[in-house]
């Protein structure tokens, strides 16, 4: 089983390291110059740009059987080529509702899934509309720029809605969407994701939810199962994507971000792919986000998903690789093989207990360690 | 962290596997022409003959920091030239005392260690002595050949003797050893074995005992815990391999195979390495065995050994990887990338449960399923 993944960053990397032991050899889909020392050494790299034909692309990949992705921002050019040759799982279809916030929204809407409230901005009177609406303070949303918390921007005051009309670009987008969209600043109690996976039969499986922290708009660490989560949440949760997953007709892993407010679920964002909130997946004994990606993209049977204990997880973010420090009794490090650089993300430590009330003090002596510095 | 294996096959690989998340990569020192398909795509490889001098091999071997194997049945030139320049885990002289069963008889006595019984053979008259110590059924090892139940004759009357000593060779092995030791055969209700890891602080750590079942010679299936083994018996089989490994200064994983009969455990043999017998803590939430040689020869802090519930394994010999039948749920399958022979270890299926009684249910269920044809 060869596989093509589009993208050569640390997603790609985990699902090679999943994948290779199954049996499948990777190739990978570079675009614009990225950064592949992630991938180097785990499967040919080529530049997608390199191929313009179809045919061309498809040998040039190797052949695939399967083609994935690690990221919604990408060409779905490559991808629809490839699909004339081989399956491309999750469906382009499916990816290009979810490079565009406002398209993410419709399809929220349209799979009655609870979100957060939002106006589409498309020119400057709309911000009027959203002032009026949502009331400040704001955040608008670039709907296909940005992500860990970037091209998003905070409004307090009339003040800021000025000068973000002044800066702003009011192009049109992909399909003639709205080049942003206006939400509320939620006031959530936390946020939790969740993560599911569906088979080529169909088949819809979940990882528990998981509590996620952001600093900075990139996520700091989690935990699983999210504490206290009332069934009937999880219940809500687990029905929406897997409306979602049966709408799209979707197959692999998806991720889907929700606030908590008191007794509600708002989605924020879907993620077409393996997410970093599944990372705790790969220590866990259950099948990982990453190893059921990959057996659902095959068509093979799913793994397990359910959590023995609870587990938490720590992005490494800027730090050097320090594995006499890093690692410890039940904790697990993964490396993603790049350079450093402030606040990049470069690895994520995963640390595993039966007791979930450890996990969270553990969790919190292993940031002071890591981040002591 | 760079990291030569000498030895190309699944257990490098899997050595591998379980390094280059932890940020570690690979050169591989192949000898004899060995098959390195099972390590190909996950580092350099590189022929021990081709390079004489320690400072040659040295360089081609990419200047690891540190040099481990995948089998006792190696050169120990290669090792102790590169040890002039590196850490070598296990040290040669440990590997040296598992090359020979004579020795490795030599060193249980000397630390110590409830062995099966044994008579050493150099010349045809030792086999009388033999037989008169042990009686019939016998069985004769090589000292030096063989392994997964090869070099070994079963001995059943004085016929059995005279021919084989008309076959034998009975030229002395290395630094003068006898070429074979007579065991008495021996009546055990099952075959156990525990596999441990030293750091090179001296810590050890325990997996739970594993119980093996072999079909002619080969380990076919394992479960662990080892259901029902008395607390007696756990502490002597862990006492006993953590004095091995304090007397041979070892770092790293070991594994040894005990005869259980009614309340006695009889140590069979030593494996100076990762062991098929531990390939369940790959996807158990333990860190693996792989992981843990791997962080304990790095001199990184030791992994958890626990297992939360039970779990079994299954060799997949001599037959054609199909994962759509040999996975299923709550089972994981690591392939060697190796092409298929009968009887040949190509890859193993790992299943997991919180009911020890379920893991033997499933485990025969799937191993009829997996060699129905």
């Amino acid at each position: 089983m060869h596989v093509a993944i589009l993208g050569c960053g640390q997603l790609a990397r985990m699902m090679a390291l999943a994948g290779i032991p199954m049996g499948m050899s990777f190739s990978f889909l570079s675009e614009n110059n990225e950064d592949t020392a992630p991938v180097t050494g785990l499967g040919n790299i080529i530049a997608v740009e390199d191929y313009p034909s179809a045919d061309a692309l498809f040998k040039a990949a190797g052949e695939p059987d399967v083609v994935t992705v690690e990221r919604e921002q990408c060409s779905l050019d490559p991808l629809k080529k490839l699909a004339e040759h081989c399956s491309v799982h999750p469906n382009p279809t499916a990816i290009y509702h979810c490079q565009n916030r406002r398209r993410e929204k419709q399809l929220l809407i349209d799979c009655d899934v609870s979100h957060t409230p939002f106006v589409s901005v498309g020119k400057a009177e709309d911000l009027q509309t959203a002032v009026d609406e949502l009331g400040f303070p704001m955040v608008v949303k670039h709907t296909e720029q940005g992500y860990d918390g970037k091209a998003q921007w905070r409004l307090y005051n009339d003040d800021n809605v000025k000068q973000f009309i002044d800066d702003a670009h009011f192009e049109p987008q992909s399909d003639g969407a709205v080049p942003y969209v206006a939400e509320p600043f939620m006031k959530f109690d936390r946020e939790v994701s969740f993560i599911a996976v569906r088979a080529t039969n169909g088949e819809v499986r979940f990882y528990p939810a998981t509590e996620n922290v952001h600093d900075n708009g990139i996520l700091l660490h989690s935990v699983s199962p999210a504490p206290d989560l009332s069934s009937a949440l999880t219940a809500q949760g687990q029905a929406s994507i897997q409306r979602l997953l049966e709408k799209l007709d979707y197959v692999g892993v998806m991720a889907m971000e929700c606030f908590v407010t008191q007794d509600q679920l708002w989605v924020n964002e879907l993620a077409p792919r393996v997410h970093n909130s599944g990372h705790w997946t790969m220590h866990c004994g259950v099948a990982s986000q990453f190893q059921n990606h990959m057996r659902a993209i095959a068509g093979w049977p799913l793994g397990s998903t359910e959590l023995m204990g609870s587990a938490g997880m720590l992005n490494l973010l800027g730090v050097e690789l320090d594995q006499s420090t890093q690692m410890e009794d039940k904790v697990a490090l993964d490396w993603y093989n790049k350079s450093v650089r402030p606040g990049r993300k470069l690895g994520h430590l995963v640390l595993t207990d039966t007791n979930p009330n450890a996990v969270k003090t553990r969790l919190k002596t292993l940031k002071e360690k890591v981040y002591r510095n």
